[in-house]
């Protein structure tokens, strides 16, 4: 999956995700109205809204863009039909040919992490079946309880040829109180690195493992370290925009070969229509607004790359 | 929430909890031949056998144990029908007055960790109405991202008056990969525990905090001082019996007053009809051999600490 998702961003010449993590406040009303109409204001009601929001959005989208990252946290405060939608948005992208990585941070151990691996990349065995649970591409994964936690997944990602993001440096303004703190000399977010690194050269794809990080756009100078850190592996990078980050800090974030990085935005695109740079497009075409925002964020980065 | 487990603990003088964590291994040929027979070998087949199986072993044991922690890996490994499941066994356990602790291992940053609050333990806003997602008592949380992970759970925690358990010190071999790495002369989780305990200290109870530590069995001597580090806290207490805790290290997990601990134990209880010491109970009685193991549990525990 690592190689499709190369060649997805070498195709559409974009190294960028846009994060598909709806709130009920960035859905335009007409959109709401239509399925509270239907089922009323129920999480069933939600879920609808969520599902044609993230549609109109995708299909608007679908072709500048390598992958998307849906952010499960926003379909399961819905319930049981939020994560309807989270699936039946998981698998709309899939058909699009849009890589899908989940961002659901799981993280456990021995037996749980490797149900959280199979519900996420995997297949589950019922019987004499082999079924699919939610079957996104990649998955993010929580590093704090170690090895044990992480080697579940890269089982199932070798089997399935799928990959996961490990949390490294997280782009939030508390993510310094425990990832910062000096051990040895160095950060933990460093010692995480090294692990990465060593994770992922057990699950080589052609150029770039299958195993990647996730770096905060908001911290360039670590990201600029941690680059030379994980070599070979892919950094997912949040807190472009709406949180800080900007085009020119994320260069290094990126390998000579001009890969290595891919570069998230979740509202800046989806709630673009929100913004005053966009609201020519009005609540009608909030898609059209979310499309405009994708070919500036592109324009962005690249021209910054290019530099 | 914090004094419902507390009043649950002293009724049942049990400071327990059941890790309601099915696999498919531990489901007796019985009740998944009758499940696939209804909905075939699917994701549905799965999740009744899951249901089936949790709904008698807890009317076999509710009226021993305070509390239930539902691993929701188990369940999203089958997809939608095995969350249909979790939070059928939610629901089943607080109708049957016990505390239902979701270990759901969530963490994130900002919004995204207020939404898993929400889902977990809060109410979702959708138009002018008010509904519960999952609807667990407490769930866990890991402290990977700090404060920001934390705070929006916090927040939902005062609310409805819920609680969380942060992983401190988890009971897997590798735990001390990052854990045990020394910051300042003492180990990360000390560190984290002591953000524990001021958390704690913003979310009381009438004599403990509703934000409680998970720490784990098999590191008693870390247990001892981690209590001391966070007085306030419930400590959940995973890795008992399967893991190798055993019930004369888990004395000092406890405070003078007795309390201040619970412990778990899962496929110790859930699977006990596969031991050998319970194999006289049959496949047919398999929730009596649950509820002849949670008396020795009990018992074992209580032991110990009245020695």
């Amino acid at each position: 999956m690592i190689q499709k998702l190369i060649s997805n961003i070498q195709k559409t010449n974009a190294p960028v995700v846009v994060g598909l993590d709806p709130m009920m406040g960035f859905i335009p009303d007409q959109i709401k109205s239509r399925a509270f109409a239907e089922f009323g204001e129920t999480l069933e009601g939600a879920a609808e809204a969520v599902w044609q929001y993230n549609k109109a959005i995708v299909d608007e989208i679908y072709d500048l863009i390598p992958a998307v990252k849906p952010q499960i946290a926003m379909y399961e405060q819905f319930g049981l039909p939020g994560l309807q939608a989270f699936k039946k948005t998981v698998d709309y992208c899939k058909e699009k040919n849009l890589v899908v990585i989940g961002d659901v941070k799981r993280g456990d151990i021995g037996s749980t992490s490797a149900a959280y691996a199979v519900a996420h990349l995997g297949k589950v065995q019922v019987g004499s079946q082999l079924l699919t649970p939610f079957g996104e591409d990649f998955a993010t994964v929580n590093p704090y309880l170690g090895s044990d936690g992480i080697r579940p997944f890269l089982e199932v990602c070798k089997e399935e040829k799928k990959g996961i993001f490990i949390l490294v440096k997280t782009s939030n303004p508390s993510s310094g109180e425990f990832q910062d703190r000096l051990i040895d000399g160095k950060p933990l977010y460093e010692h995480v690195g090294e692990k990465v690194a060593e994770w992922a050269g057990e699950c080589m794809g052609d150029s770039y493992s299958y195993v990647g990080a996730v770096v905060g756009a908001t911290y360039p100078e670590m990201g600029k370290v941690l680059r030379k850190v994980m070599p070979k592996s892919f950094i997912l990078v949040p807190g472009y925009g709406a949180q800080g980050g900007k085009a020119a800090d994320l260069v290094h974030y990126f390998n000579e070969d001009g890969l290595g990085a891919i570069v998230n935005s979740s509202r800046g695109i989806i709630a673009a229509w929100k913004q005053e740079k966009y609201a020519a497009y009005g609540a009608e075409n909030f898609a059209g607004a979310s499309r405009a925002a994708v070919i500036d964020m592109v324009t962005d980065i690249n021209q910054a790359l290019n530099h």
